[in-house]
């Protein structure tokens, strides 16, 4: 079948690999219908993440079951389904805590040998294990380039409202308007937040944050702290979302949050960072990092989909094919695209 | 001052009394603009309550400050503010707990003398005991006539949802549409529910309910466990918000919430009621009763109105006058009212 | 094998059944060490619940593994392990939802066919499917004996403390004073409660009670209601654990918490029941209800009790061989045990 | 009357200074009985909080009322009492949120002009603003000696815990075993932690440590990481408090806390630091920082001590005059005393 490659850093390439087949009694073989291109894979395609030439890239899906496993229950050949951008085995300590991102046999799609050596999703076909714990059916009212949105995107912006608690009549800040932070603006709205304040310096993300009810902040055109000072009665936001993964981030959602508040860090954090911890801790803020836990969202995301409540539509900016694949990434790299939908 | 005070069940008249005084350093006097007849004035009107003849009635209220004792905060003479339904000390066990509603030295407007001896707000001024407890200024975008369900009904919607602990992408059933309920439907959907149904018998009610966002249930003409299971993936309701207050709601609320799900009784009990103990024990369920924390709450609702999320204006069906005070009761025990404004 | 089996109402029998096989890759063969007689057993005993004759009983067991699927994980030939009472999927909407008790897929040991036809561990070998759910190695420090509360008596004690959200400092009344009721004494104790007050009428359960460091009440000889409010402020308890299951200890529970606390019912309701709701109502009480989530527990339990921080060792006061089943089903029947083992 | 003031860095002394006068309704007058020397106290006395020269100093303390104003609801004159270590108003935004210690009219006793100019405990007596809110009844079974941790070191103890969301079978550790990270031990081994492992290189706060249940490491003998690790099957402690307060002591938290789990910094920060946000991002910690809610925990706390579930006795290591004062602050700067009571 054809499927998308990484080469090596700056390259990938659509080529023939062998079709997948079933490996044990819980697993499905999903036909793709249309996957994702993902910030996550500008890292493997920068090389910063380790990965082997000729794998599969790709974590991102909806497709039809084509086969199941023995021991498959939630899904039938035929169905019309969503994966999540990782496998759980529903029984560790972690699974069993709830906490399926730390979940030990955790696999991610299309990242690897060292992230459980499954092949991606960007291909004809897909092998997806654990297929009870991490294939949903795609619920009426939801297309199938949305229904992608669940298992990856739009569940790490849920997971930044939900891990920061953010509860209704609020005030959040959301720093960094690439799709999750953009899925996160919504999510916050969706929960009942009063106010959501919208923070990047790029103008058609602050209009479509806007559009999503947010009142947009340009982060080096406005003061940034005093706009969002002032709109809390001088206190600052209640919950603020780090959707950008640096310390400068890191240190301007300490210095928005309000004391007793929370700062949300979906940003991906992979060094050191000097952190204001004296400005952190008399303002007594809580901090919540890590993986998004799409697993333990993706039934409230899709019913929030369906319900009309939650509509990634309007991010989706690009339709390629499959076999357009190179191009996808090299448009994606330039932050051409928000988000890229190929077709098999 | 003119006020409209209890006579008789059945019998409410507008009098002259004397004008409130400051009793002490946290007291406020508040010039009334607009007060609210509530279901709750109806326990009175019907002699469930027990009040003394020529007791001031209300306890919604919007209005300016007039004057304030030496302690007094958090609101100045010439602002505009509205109040919560009853006062709280700040200090007890209970207000501690943040669990206002049950404080200590708890006073409701317009109760009589067994629930603090304060008189009401349906009338020229009104006394404000705890007033940085009990008033709120009223905020942007908020008009008089709407931020009087802050401090009462919206904030009892809003508790439902809260209280049940909604989150977001449930399914939430409410029944009982009147005033409290349809906020309930507001809050609900503020809140992220996914889908809400909204149960009661009367068209106009659940036509609202409807324009709120809900799918309407007619109690009669539907099957209303079969639509809802059937909508829910065969599970049942996540939340039901029991807004009616007798034990054929409460019945069906236990029949129509999910295995694990909650019921939270806003609707007033005050009896012994056959409830069925073995199918609440089997589903699993949690309820969670009583009157509402407005104080706690009344922050967030006043955000939320005035960011646009919550809107209790289509709940106004009448503008009166205080003189026309009698006559409004009437029309509200008729069910001719959703909620009847009284300016003075 | 041998195994004790139902046969009639009153009456139980040690015969030859055949021994279990592997029926799928998740499923393990455990050889039985020693399993529990329990309350829940004396309800089948009692023709209350509905089961075949020569249905093998019990459903509380520490063994040792004698064979796995290729797909079992967690426990290898040889473990010694604890199991749970029942059996979860871990992948259903309520097992992804960390309520394992409600799996869609649930089987119980020993309940017959309408519980998920498992036999029971009232026998020399047992059959345990969901293998990685259901199973846990023995910690260091848990004797057999005392391992099998972990999965079932023990974790519905934990259950109720953790239902009914206690926190260190609560006062927490237990009424009913079985097993369970005991290791919620324990339980609460381990939570930090400031203080226990355990309610019951056989003085032998009170002293045990006291010596698990709760303050004995007895239910008729001493006025409950006025010595816990005595004790509590004038406020009732914090949180109540109703282990009992009828309608006169839901009415006494609903007596002695205090406004905004919580009732926390494990005892088991399968009945209607007058409930005074006005009397909860003007309280504000929140009810927490049903069977325990003892996958959901099972390890915290574990840990505790390795830790030294919970005991159920006082309770044991029968050893008894399986082929004394009979005797045992009615020793217990007679209340004349707490716990008895059964070694096959 | 006496009083031990502020006088130069490192230089503290008893003088004669005006008995304080009650200022408003609210206000109460204590004659102290036992005063506290603090770890705080030494951020004065090194000269890194600006205070004024004559500043009374002290925040902990137990004693009698000797006036009370007229809104004073909750003590009497000759009600033995003890204080938190500042005040609240209970009605601004953090007091209604429960977090009372960013209450915006929050004064610490004895720290001087700017954190609200309210002279300290270390002295005859002391005016207590707020005093509804800020002083407790010394409950049956506390001394005065031991009542005030209550308000300062075992309510932040209790803090750490809380914060850190502790739940019944947890492993904890705790970093620095100072009197709140001892206070820490006891409170986690109250709250049902299975685990506590203590770290220090003071080989007798280690032994008290394992005196109050926990596990003592050392911190340059052992391996702390590896020794936590392998106790808690590879994974690390579900909360680690943090009660140094540097940069060391926060690494070494976020390498014991497991995946998914809690950090919660007590010591105290007031720099920024270097934080490895790669690590705590990749293990999805959730961190919790800043000053003790004690206020909100006070009640709790007292509850526990007299209940015997907590006991700072052990950390009494000095019984001092206040006329000792001088004295008494060089030694604690010397690091001879765990806690020094001062009685006047």
């Amino acid at each position: 079948m054809r499927a998308l490659t990484f080469q090596a850093p700056g390259e990938v390439r659509v080529i023939d690999v062998p079709a997948p087949e079933l490996t044990g009694p819980g697993d499905a073989i999903v036909r793709v219908q249309a996957s994702g291109v993902c910030g996550s894979d500008l890292h493997i395609y920068h090389g910063r993440v380790r990965i082997e030439p000729g794998f599969v890239l790709g974590h991102e899906l909806v497709g039809t079951v084509e086969q199941v496993g023995d021991d498959v229950a939630r899904v039938s050949v035929g169905d019309r389904v969503l994966s999540c951008f990782h496998t759980a085995c529903g029984s560790c300590f972690y699974c069993l805590a709830g906490t399926y991102q730390h979940c030990t046999r955790r696999r991610v799609f299309g990242h690897g040998a060292a992230m459980g050596n499954l092949p991606g999703a960007q291909a004809e076909r897909v092998l997806v294990p654990d297929a009870d714990m991490t294939l949903r059916l795609l619920p009426a009212g939801v297309s199938e380039e949305l229904g992608l949105f669940a298992g990856d995107v739009m569940g790490t912006g849920y997971h930044a409202i939900a891990a920061g608690n953010v509860r209704p009549g609020d005030a959040v800040a959301v720093l960094g308007l690439g799709p999750v932070g953009l899925c996160a603006v919504q999510a916050a709205r969706a929960a009942g937040a009063a106010a959501v304040f919208a923070v990047d310096s790029v103008p058609a993300r602050l209009a479509m944050a806007e559009s999503f009810g947010a009142t947009p902040v340009h982060l080096t055109e406005q003061d940034v702290a005093s706009t969002i000072v002032a709109a809390t009665a001088g206190r600052g936001a209640d919950v603020v979302v780090e959707a950008v993964g640096d310390a400068a981030a890191l240190g301007l959602a300490l210095a928005l949050v309000r004391p007793a508040g929370a700062v949300s860090v979906v940003g991906v954090h992979a060094e050191r960072a000097q952190v204001h911890m004296g400005l952190m801790w008399i303002k007594g803020v809580t901090m919540h990092t890590g993986l998004a836990n799409v697993i333990g969202h993706v039934d409230r995301v899709l019913a929030m989909m369906s319900g009309g409540v939650l509509d990634p539509g309007p991010l989706v900016t690009h339709h390629m094919s499959l076999d357009e694949g190179s191009e996808a990434y090299a448009i994606f790299d330039r932050r051409e695209a928000l988000k890229i939908i190929l077709a098999p």
